[in-house]
């Protein structure tokens, strides 16, 4: 980063409640608490970092309202209400300058089919490739060797990095951003053992992403074996995550990395998968349904549920087999001694 | 879907028994039986769907033989042996549809390799490249944006999606279909620690792909420390998954996402390996194992093994030890008891 | 492989310590123990083989020098301090002519932006895009189909494989590898919950490869939030692993096929990472510690820690609780009788 910022403008910039100390140089980076320079801003956004605060250098550092301390000799503290969405809106800032938005036009390397519809203002990077009857909405990015299908539709303002592929009639909604290498719209793995040998059955169906859906990098989202396989508004799915044929996932989800969901289940609203979590087929998850990281997870879920394990249990249950399973060692030999008692007192 | 059949065509398409009841409309998509409308033909594909075919709006319903039940009123009912299967049968007219077969030829875009032979039924899409040496067999489809490496082999009517890469010396039989991003033949991960640094152990050998094999989206196939990595004929590998240098994978397995297999391990025939399981390095596995979904597998499994739980057990006693394990709080509590129990009875 | 050896040859390349044993032949290929024909070279790496050598028609075979037994007739052994690594040392050489470093010089179907550097010495293959202010350092080789994004920098000899995705800024070291497919610099998984809805905090960071680092097929390595997410040199990591941003991996280390490191997690040295194993975020690893395969770690492991299980738990009480898990029908029965026992012995 070669920016420049004085205390006032990230005061500004941040929305900061209240500044305290004094620091007369300018900040040009932005770095943890435990590698900050006098140049660098900082933040307390986890409170298991609090004891990194009354020793890092940082020349200024976000703090929550409720921090409690004073900044070092040439240090800032900037109270704010959230430090990791403060520094989020600088960042902003920064990312906007880091990655202007390319020009708009299509590069001459590109090969696009006759029938398809791009935007004037959307921007088409080199190597792309877009076929027949496909719609690039206006003000959409389509990276360098972006592959987008037959009859599919991007769009307005969603931003695919290099790389990605959306299949054949797949739908993707506004302001979405798609990392390198997802896959939108691979077949759903759908096979019948017929006769002694392993038939496919075909995969008509397609992907729709709502608005304001994000996609990590190198994830794949089946297509329905028919209608459609669903991302709600606003779910956000991080990298080398699976999603099978017909799965519904509803808005305002965080799908973690390489979480798998099988075919035909349904998430509801707000729910949050934790990394490496698997979910079997055909189930159904209410709203705001949390599961831990690895959980392995065979049964509905109401709403609200919070799981956990493998197979997955109701979280309080599941740390209290894990808290019991480590006194087996103990409990095994309880029982021996308690046999030995016992008949002894026979005896 | 822009399609419509009359039910004397649905009738015919699906070799359904029988027909029950009465429907003068046209049908024009297909549809679960929550979603369907009079226009939607559905299918009572899974057990668990039984009670909703009374209340399907569905104006056809492919269902089992067995099915006790009769048709609602303007609603037809199209007996089959296997509706999931009847079902695949109409979406293989569909799918033709949606998808004919590209036009034979190469793309002005693609770079071909002067000593490649591509047949002239082949069809090779924009910006793929085909190394040297490399052969592309009658009736193959490459899609946009692939890579076929030096000296590999595309067998006859295999599929290629967009984004796929099959590297040098790989192997494709007849028939196969790749999904988007699929990597074939990344070297294998050997390294030795020679003098305290990590050294690299050369992978010189290729990826074998039999007949009829299916890979999914972004899958990983590590070509041979030597010899050859391969995957037996009709096997069917689901998104994500990782297959290790020379592993050997029988015929007619399914392999479902984000599995992992490591290092010469082999499988036989007809096995099914769950969601997330792995299976660790240099085991044998015979014919028609089963693995449960994160299942991690440590030890060899003789043939119609069924194996579940980390580390593995057979499937009947880990669902038995699992039922045990939840009956930890009632176990504890109950050796206390008798402890005291035993400590009054002694006094 | 179409190459021929005499035995003389052999033991020149693979330093041989002794050559025992006479054959008169050619060998022209290299086979495991139980595939190997008198033509192939064959090599005891594993003792699990042990009992293969006296039974293989290799008609050479690398041995330990501990190894007890002698050749059969028409065999040679060659004793070697490590076989495994005496075989790479020859399949070096076969590596060498399988993959010949291509001719410098940039493909005419590359896009390649005029403020870029790349040198003379370097390989850029068909299709490949190179960002603005991009330097690609001497010797470099750049298969098809690879992005480099803007203002990143990949060092000398460093060999991308077709497909390869590197992100604007990211920084790759001297004689790194990646394997097709691998997205290096995707966005870190940031989000906070404002106003119920879910917002995305910038990620303005970068990644950086150090020397000598190894990437697998498909793998994502995220940027940092801000600052960098970091491998150190020498440090292998296999096929589909996640590497979450501001994760700060040590020198030397082994991440094996589908591992998951959450964000701003620190690895030390030498760590390796079984299979499929996740890391929670915010943690610290010492050196040397190792994760066995599919282990679920939450908390901080000192150096020469070895962990196992889910949640993670040191390696041999992990194993003595699954041992006892395993005995659980049999405690419970055992404390039923207790109970009768003692119920009799009140009476």
């Amino acid at each position: 980063m070669t920016n420049s910022f004085s205390i006032a403008e990230l005061t500004s910039m941040t929305g900061a409640k209240s500044v305290e100390g004094q620091n007369v140089g300018v900040i040009t980076g932005v770095a943890s608490l435990a590698e900050a320079t006098s140049a660098d801003l900082s933040f307390l956004g986890n409170p298991k970092y609090a004891s990194e605060v009354s020793a890092t250098k940082a020349g200024a550092v976000l703090v929550p309202m409720a921090y409690v301390g004073q900044p070092s000799s040439g240090q800032v503290f900037l109270r704010v209400e959230n430090p990791s969405y403060a520094l989020a809106l600088l960042c902003s800032v920064l990312e906007a300058r880091l990655w202007p938005r390319p020009a708009a036009g299509v590069h001459t390397s590109a090969v696009i089919s006759s029938s398809a519809k791009v935007a004037p203002s959307a921007h088409v990077g080199p190597l792309c490739v877009i076929g027949d009857h496909a719609e690039v909405s206006a003000g959409a990015v389509i990276e360098a060797r972006c592959y987008i299908g037959a009859q599919a539709r991007i769009g307005a303002d969603t931003w695919l990095k290099p790389g990605v592929s959306v299949g054949d009639y797949c739908q993707i909604g506004a302001r979405c951003r798609i990392q390198s290498g997802a896959v939108i719209g691979s077949d759903g793995f759908g096979y019948e053992p017929i006769n002694g040998e392993i038939q496919r059955i075909p995969q008509i169906g397609n992907v729709v992403l709502e608005d304001d859906v994000e996609v990590g990098a190198n994830s794949t989202l089946d297509r329905a074996r028919f209608s459609k396989t669903v991302v709600g508004r606003g779910t956000k799915i991080d990298n080398l995550v699976q999603i099978a044929h017909n799965v519904r996932i509803g808005r305002q989800c965080l799908i973690t990395a390489q979480v798998g969901i099988a075919g035909s289940t349904t998430l509801g609203d707000h729910c949050v998968l934790g990394g490496q979590s698997g979910v079997a087929g055909h189930l159904t998850l209410g709203d705001r349904v949390k599961l831990g990281a690895q959980t392995g997870l065979f049964e509905d879920v109401p709403a609200d549920g919070f799981m956990n394990g493998t197979p997955a249990a109701p979280f309080g249950l599941e740390r209290r087999l894990v808290v019991l399973s480590r006194r087996l060692p103990e409990l095994f030999k309880k029982v021996d001694s308690l046999a030995a008692s016992l008949d002894s007192a026979k005896r």
